[in-house]
């Protein structure tokens, strides 16, 4: 690496890492692309690995096989632990130290549990394919107990599942968890009916979706209830354990409990030595990048911008932003102020209904299914994905089956 | 479950096990199916998963799936610790017992080190879908190491991937490590040459598949080696540790060692207190019944019979001969030995090639390997996984990419 090609490191392979190190492509630039796993992971539909309607390989690609055919561009499995903006380098959990002449640091977010970091062994959140499949192992092992178990009580608690937070993850996983209890696993059981389990979409705020029009707030609870979830807001989670929630002063009873209540910035935000603000995020310039440092860029959702959502657009927005801003320093240019553009955003709600809305026009129901369906699948990465995520909708639309059902031991390797 | 129908318990969900429920299915008893996990997995293609070739999801099926629509028959997932042929009960490994008329024991075979059980951590072998996700990630982090280090010996240990047995199993693995390393990975990687990788085969007997021919023995060693695969027979491994082994005086550096040597039965073999082979199977009379038991069976790679290979088409007739046999005995019919029929075997190597004998026809090269993957595809359970295999294969065909390329980390749930 003898390169006398500005070195731009990215920090991250999600929505904005990627979508920034593609577009450096033929820039004059060597372009390091660092992350602690070895894949992209498609977030948007992280919720159907969770609840076992497509499989781990069919949201994730391996980043440098997205990037196989960018000869400047270099893929490292690293966890960095450590930023110097001073001497311009980046270090390894391994101790290794890597320089750098622009950074761009598109860590993410984790969940956060508002100061109760005990409840997440309780109420695993949702961000990674491992979460994913540690919550679809609960999920079908909780189906499981209650067929193993002889006391009503018991099976009560296996089949009572809490979702904790009324935005899109948790309407969706919501629905999708209705969609198995009812549908998908009502023939497979001999000792209870899956039909009555019991599917709870709890939310603090007093409506569902509250980025969207409370009109469509409104035809998201109705969709939910129609699938049979209650639909529980204006009430907060005070108290999650093994054996499940309190809520006001209500207990609830469950032994599945999901949490899409929060997140906050990737920890990486604090190694900056920047002011963030209350989520951990980086309050970045206009043109993303850090006070005093131009040549370092926040993007994603470690990134705090006014209006700006944590949505995968906005992602990808950011991601191309930073590349195409060093691509002008790099040629000579000043760097221009990040300007969003809202393309709209939608949440699924079970197989076939949806709320969206799209450059103003709001649609719910069938039609915003189809059209979050057409969009979702023109953005996975991959023709392999593609064609096998739309073969399976197709397949579990018309049988109800859902096929990554598998339970796997933890072992380690 | 009040029903004077006698109740068949079948422990394990594998090719006997529940190819003997599914012959049940309309028999006058009650089964009762019983495996430590949730699926039914397709062992024949298990190598897949651990190339990164196929998804885990493409080749398991939950067992309740499979027998959703046989009403006599219901699913549990248990694990088995204690069996009492006197009392007629067995103890899960919560303490719970469950009484049997019946009883099938199918619990199938672990690796066997042959004495060295500390190699179990250098060297994992395959027989679960948790350990194909095992070896999957050894295979690839291989990979990701040799790209992170700038020690070009350390890196030649990274890239030196040992498979220790050449039977079947050892032979797809070897062909199929090739195949990644020659032509998945290629462009991929930015500082070594993937091909450059070297794979090697080492068999203690004289010579690979040595219960095939030695005309197909010999062929399948030409393809192996045309793949780029150092073939080594006669060598016995007396040493294997993290950095590599040692096979007879040589010592080879190798940071990724794979097990496909050898087999024992499953513990649950002694809990019987009957006479076993000195693999650790259980030596049943000619009904496959255990001796003094009648109605205790064990099929499959836990049992001990003559000229039986632990293959998949002579567990499935097992299973079916028990079933049978019980059915047989409800009606007041008396027992027939067990005869097996050797229907063919076959081995895949790479992407072609494979070697085959069917009923006296031996074949080798792409016309074994199309035979191969007709019959494979055609016993694969589930129209879903028959669909998405085929196609993956013929993207994979001509493109020579595998799908299945996630390193997921390691956590409980």
């Amino acid at each position: 690496m003898d390169s006398p090609r500005p070195r731009v490191v990215i920090i991250g392979g999600g929505f904005a890492g990627l979508y920034a190190a593609r577009t450096l492509r033929r820039a004059p630039v060597e372009v390091l692309v660092l992350d602690r796993r070895n894949h992209h992971v498609f977030q948007p539909l992280l919720y159907q690995v969770a609840t076992a309607g497509l499989g781990a390989i069919e949201i994730a690609e391996p980043i440098r096989r997205v990037l196989r055919t960018q000869a400047n561009a270099t893929v490292l499995l690293a966890e960095i632990t450590a930023i110097d903006t001073d001497r311009r380098q980046i270090t390894t959990a391994e101790g290794r130290t890597i320089g750098y002449d622009f950074l761009i640091v598109a860590s993410g977010a984790v969940d956060s549990y508002f100061g109760h970091p005990e409840w997440e062994e309780f109420a695993p959140g949702l961000k990674s394919i491992e979460d994913a499949m540690r919550i679809r192992r609960r999920i079908l092992l909780a189906f499981e107990e209650a067929e193993l178990t002889d006391d009503v009580d018991e099976r009560q608690g296996w089949q009572t599942f809490v979702i904790i937070g009324g935005g899109p993850t948790g309407a969706e996983l919501a629905g999708a968890v209705a969609e198995l209890a009812r549908h998908t696993l009502v023939e497979e059981f001999r000792r209870f009916h899956t039909r009555e389990a019991r599917i709870l979409l709890i939310e603090g705020g007093d409506r569902i979706l509250s980025t969207y029009p409370p009109h469509l707030s409104n035809k998201a609870r109705h969709q939910l209830e129609r699938l049979g979830v209650e639909v529980v807001t204006g009430s907060l989670v005070t108290e999650i354990d093994e054996r499940g929630i309190t809520v006001g002063d209500r207990r609830i009873k469950a032994r599945t409990v999901l949490w899409a209540a929060g997140v906050r910035a990737s920890p990486l935000g604090e190694a900056l030595g920047v002011p963030l603000d209350r989520a951990g995020r980086v309050l970045v310039e206009s043109d993303l990048t850090v006070p005093g440092h131009p040549e370092v860029f926040v993007v994603g959702d470690l990134a705090s911008v006014d209006a700006v959502p944590g949505l995968a657009p906005a992602a990808i927005q950011m991601g191309r932003h930073a590349a195409t801003t060093i691509l002008g320093a790099v040629e000579g240019r000043t760097s221009e102020p990040f300007a969003y553009v809202d393309r709209g955003s939608m949440a699924t709600l079970g197989r076939r209904s949806a709320v969206a809305q799209i450059r103003g026009v709001r649609l719910s129901g069938f039609l915003a299914w189809a059209a979050w369906l057409t969009i979702h699948i023109f953005f996975l990465i991959g023709f392999r994905n593609r064609a096998v995520v739309l073969f399976e909708w197709a397949r579990s639309y018309f049988t109800y089956n859902r096929s990554a059902r598998l339970i796997l031991l933890d072992r380690e390797g």
